[in-house]
């Protein structure tokens, strides 16, 4: 037997603590932006992965594919084009790079100028102002193009850049949607970024940057990975060049079918109690509890019944705003398993706090 | 048209110049770990997508796979049973993490217990160190178990973990290899991690961690991305199952004809003008020219004439004693294409530096 190395001392002061062993996804699983298995492409996949490999399977032989730091080139070809015919952007593929970590984060107009005007007191700039005005997360709003405009002027006499994440815009269930903050700006002062995990598959590891080249070529000089898996990139630009444009509509409409299915599970089990909009896209709806419940507390209580759920302090940077509001994922589970888990939910949230009454079903107005 | 936005004042004080357009590879491509392409699997590995796409593709609407953070279970249970036959380590799947990126940097053993010292008269705790003991990047160099024994033996006396970097071990010409670090400290004290960069395809972008749970658990608390692109892993796993053991010893035996094409081309262009050994294995020659020979500069002219090789510096952190030296990647090439490289290289340095002299390939010995 070996001695045990203690690597306590090793580590850096607040490292966090350890993980927990995986032990599988809980039965009602409405967090982290899962998606619809049945919905998953597999044969046009399969059909693409045998094609690329055919035709160019040599090539994975090279870091980069002969096609440079910016990714697999016809990826960037196929996503020229959608971003122009999409969002209104004109980009050349040389504008675009493939792979890049996303975070989510809120944004609220009202008060970004006032925070703006605050920081610019204080001799501070802010690097960028980082908006999801396509379907936002965690509320589904999109945000019009008047209001884009005026965001775009906030962000133009502050002389800070604009980090549009526009990862949900292919999931609007009328399918039009405004055009992009980086088109309306002809791309000068925003970068944009964009993904194909909600759109086909949240385990492709596949995102995207939009950015005039002068920008770009400042953000690849700190890159320093080998960039997005080959595979991913090669299947992902077969598969798009002939599948995209019917597969989105498709996925957006079971989307919103289970979007429905969430919401009348919601009213029939909480009544009033639950407080939600009706989001014209996305995968997540917001909802507000009433005031006494801590939807961090719930969210332990109801995991414990194999329910998942986001707390809102994780999605807002007001977290007594957030304390009674939570986040649902309704992509992953199947009708059937969404009201079932609703329904679980409302049982554990009555017990911990007393709502929603036993009656909630009547409305109480 | 919408005016200029100016983001050099955004950018923080020493940022690095603007990255350079792609212009392809160059004609005689020494440089960056490219791999062979035609070994490239392309027939299996298009079996495998298609199986494993078929029996599991569904599962690619959820984040992770239903596998958790560590990465596809089946890739990790493929991993567990190498790890065991090749290195000697004894481990469960959970102890094995997808995903990391890698850096190269060399380790002189000797210097080691030097540094340790003063760092200690400091009161300098160093976190790890980082060997690559078999193939080591640039010289080739396999570690034997004796001086693994004291390398060890030295860490554990100064508290310090041992980061084991083993992505070039399966590409050894015998395939014989000692023990890892990792299975001779029974997983105390040492981080092992491993590629399929080296022995599958470097465009596939899979590595993995091994280390004790514990250890394990504290690294799986500060990640903080989405793993993994699925599709690789999946593919991998399915083909590593079937493939990986008669593949690597097929790739082993081409690059070890390329290496000693590579070795006859320079002893016969430079003479005793070029010095380097006879690795056991990996994808690197380390190279030594004469003393008035700035492998920097003749980096760049090499280049203009079609030719990219590594300057020793860059894989260095003694650059005096690098200065005169140089990596070449032999395994992408082909043999024809190494000998022309070769004699282009030859040409650049005698015009820039004077040697090798014209009748180089008479030994001047």
């Amino acid at each position: 037997m070996t001695a045990p190395f203690d690597f306590a001392p090793l580590l850096a002061p607040g490292t966090p603590a350890p993980a927990v062993k995986w032990n599988g996804f809980p039965k009602y699983n409405f967090i982290g932006g899962h998606n619809d298995a049945k919905h998953v492409p597999v044969d046009a996949l399969i059909a693409a992965a045998t094609s690329v490999l055919r035709r160019e399977g040599a090539s994975l032989a090279t870091y980069g594919l002969n096609s440079g730091p910016l990714g697999y080139r016809p990826l960037r070809e196929f996503l020229a084009g959608k971003l122009k015919g999409h969002a209104g952007i004109d980009c050349s593929p040389d504008e675009i790079s493939i792979g890049i970590p996303l975070e989510g984060e809120g944004l609220r107009l009202d008060a970004l100028k006032e925070k703006l005007e605050e920081l610019k007191k204080k001799g501070i700039k802010p690097k960028y102002i980082y908006p999801i005005p396509t379907v936002q997360n965690p509320t589904g709003a999109i945000m019009g193009e008047a209001r884009r405009a005026e965001l775009m002027n906030i962000a133009a006499d502050y002389g800070v850049m604009i980090f549009e994440d526009e990862c949900y815009s292919d999931l609007i269930w009328d399918g039009k949607r405004p055009r992009s903050l980086y088109a309306m700006a002809n791309g000068e002062g925003v970068i944009h970024i964009g993904s194909f995990s909600k759109s086909i598959a949240p385990a492709l590891r596949v995102g995207y940057i939009v950015a005039k080249w002068e920008v770009l070529a400042r953000i690849l000089a700190l890159k320093q990975d080998a960039g997005s898996g080959a595979l991913e990139q090669m299947v992902l630009a077969e598969f798009c060049k002939q599948h995209f444009a019917e597969h989105v509509p498709k996925l957006s409409k079971v989307l919103a079918a289970k979007l429905q299915t969430l919401r009348e599970a919601l009213a029939e089990q909480f009544g009033t109690a639950a407080e939600f909009g009706d989001p014209a896209g996305g995968i997540y709806l917001w909802i507000k509890l009433p005031d006494n419940v801590d939807t961090q507390k719930l969210a332990q209580a109801a995991l414990a019944a194999g329910v998942s759920l986001n707390p809102g302090p994780e999605w807002s940077t007001n977290k007594d705003y957030a304390r009674c509001r939570l986040r649902l994922c309704f992509a992953n589970p199947d009708p059937e398993t969404i009201k079932q888990g609703v329904a679980v939910l409302a049982e554990v949230c009555r017990r911990e706090f007393g709502v929603p009454l036993r009656s909630a079903n009547v409305d109480r107005a």
